[in-house]
């Protein structure tokens, strides 16, 4: 896609007390329009590149899609902002509960946990063993994943993700959507094939249950945040042994659910 | 609604070189399902408190209604987390045209401009007469919000906008969800026939093209933030006679568009 990631445009600046007009760099916005088998299915926001990866993820994380082998093409076409999925096999029960609600018990607690249904349906918990990962690398990780765009330093207008293990950043990606980030990540892994349970995602956002939720379909077993999560979140973090760190800033981090995966001792 | 806006939990917090546990406050997130005349409209995740008006701002934003006299019931049962609303009458084009893509050309220039089907029905340009502010204005109001937001100072989670005049704050609302703060808002003012003209809008998070087309739903001529907008969001409101103002930090600021309701002489 030839659309560029940002533009610059004439702003009024008021700094020392005083206005002058300065050139300045503002982030884009582009709206791609799904058409699943020929039918309007979602449009969707974003920042205008890897759209194919945002379109699988995105079908990937609904539900509609098992693996990359249910798609049998792909074509976004710029000039009318669409992108043009066929597929060999969709997952038709899912359009039927598309957003519908499901609620249900959390693990034998007496306390109601919450899932759309389609997230009942695709997410699973994921296997304890695996990844792990000690404090230094949460540091590096996520100082490496701000350093790495130079388009959030520009415009303070995006969100970025990215897949790590632990010796560094194996994939970043940058969207003006939070959820699109990640479902760019997604889809890039699902049409490589790309192994996870050795990975760690890095995300700069808060961790919400949606978000929670794409690292669990994406099937990462630690997420690292610079913010803050949801209370709803941690709830989802411990039903799906995911290992949740937030505030990593400086020299200080927390981490909130299922510890075992990051090596506490300080060298 | 008497569920928390936020909780406390244990964390293992790592500072200084060593890791200990401390109780830490969590913002929560509460699914609400709207059912529009006894049947499933849309689940929205949200912070649990003036849930009446943002269900009544999500239906108004959503173009499913036009006025607070639509809705003749609404009933909020905390143990279902449902909301059920009955309505005298709703526009029946909207529920065929959902988030169905509808692109326009833009004013008569030639590139594109976007909007979703129920956007182009039910956004109009705000007046240019009405409310204007001085720069010392963009800086107090920002600030009043902010301090106005104790669970933001505790939790980090969550987003706040604010419905001003250029005397201070008029109503503030909070919200884990950036778009459901504006919809808290939009649904307060519909419900009690507020006068929009000489209002602003303050909002702590980016200037995206749906923040932007929330504002201008709302119909408020000024949005002050915090963040970065995008591109598309400026082009809309070049269109719609929005005046948008960024990155209000400490003594700076940015004017994108419609610096006429802005008084930039300094003091």
């Amino acid at each position: 896609m030839n659309q560029p990631m940002q533009v610059t445009s004439k702003v009024w600046r008021y700094e020392n007390g005083a206005v002058r007009t300065v050139e300045d760099t503002i982030v884009t916005e582009y709206p791609i329009t799904i058409m699943l088998n020929d039918q309007e299915f979602a449009t969707l926001v974003c920042s205008p590149e890897y759209i194919e990866e945002l379109v699988i993820g995105f079908l990937a994380s609904e539900g509609t899609i098992s693996s990359y082998e249910d798609i049998e093409s792909i074509h976004v076409v710029e000039t009318t902002g669409k992108a043009h999925v066929a597929t060999r096999r969709i997952n038709k029960l899912n359009e039927l509960f598309h957003s519908k609600r499901y609620v249900t018990s959390c693990c034998g607690k007496s306390r109601q946990s919450f899932y759309f249904y389609n997230d009942a349906r695709t997410v699973k918990p994921v296997p304890m063993h695996g990844v792990q990962v000690n404090i230094e690398d949460c540091f590096r990780l996520m100082q490496s994943m701000q350093q790495s765009s130079t388009i959030f330093q520009d415009t303070g207008g995006v969100h970025n993700a990215a897949l790590c293990d632990a010796n560094g950043i194996l994939l970043a990606r940058t969207d003006i959507g939070r959820h699109n980030a990640l479902d760019k990540i997604y889809g890039h892994c699902l049409q490589h094939n790309i192994s996870l349970h050795d990975k760690v995602i890095v995300f700069s956002g808060r961790i919400s249950s949606e978000v929670l939720l794409k690292v669990a379909k994406i099937g990462c077993g630690i997420v690292l945040s610079k913010s803050a999560p949801t209370e709803l979140a941690l709830r989802l973090a411990d039903e799906l042994n995911i290992t949740t760190v937030g505030f990593i800033r400086n020299s200080s981090l927390n981490v909130y659910t299922k510890p075992e995966r990051i090596i506490m001792e300080a060298n």
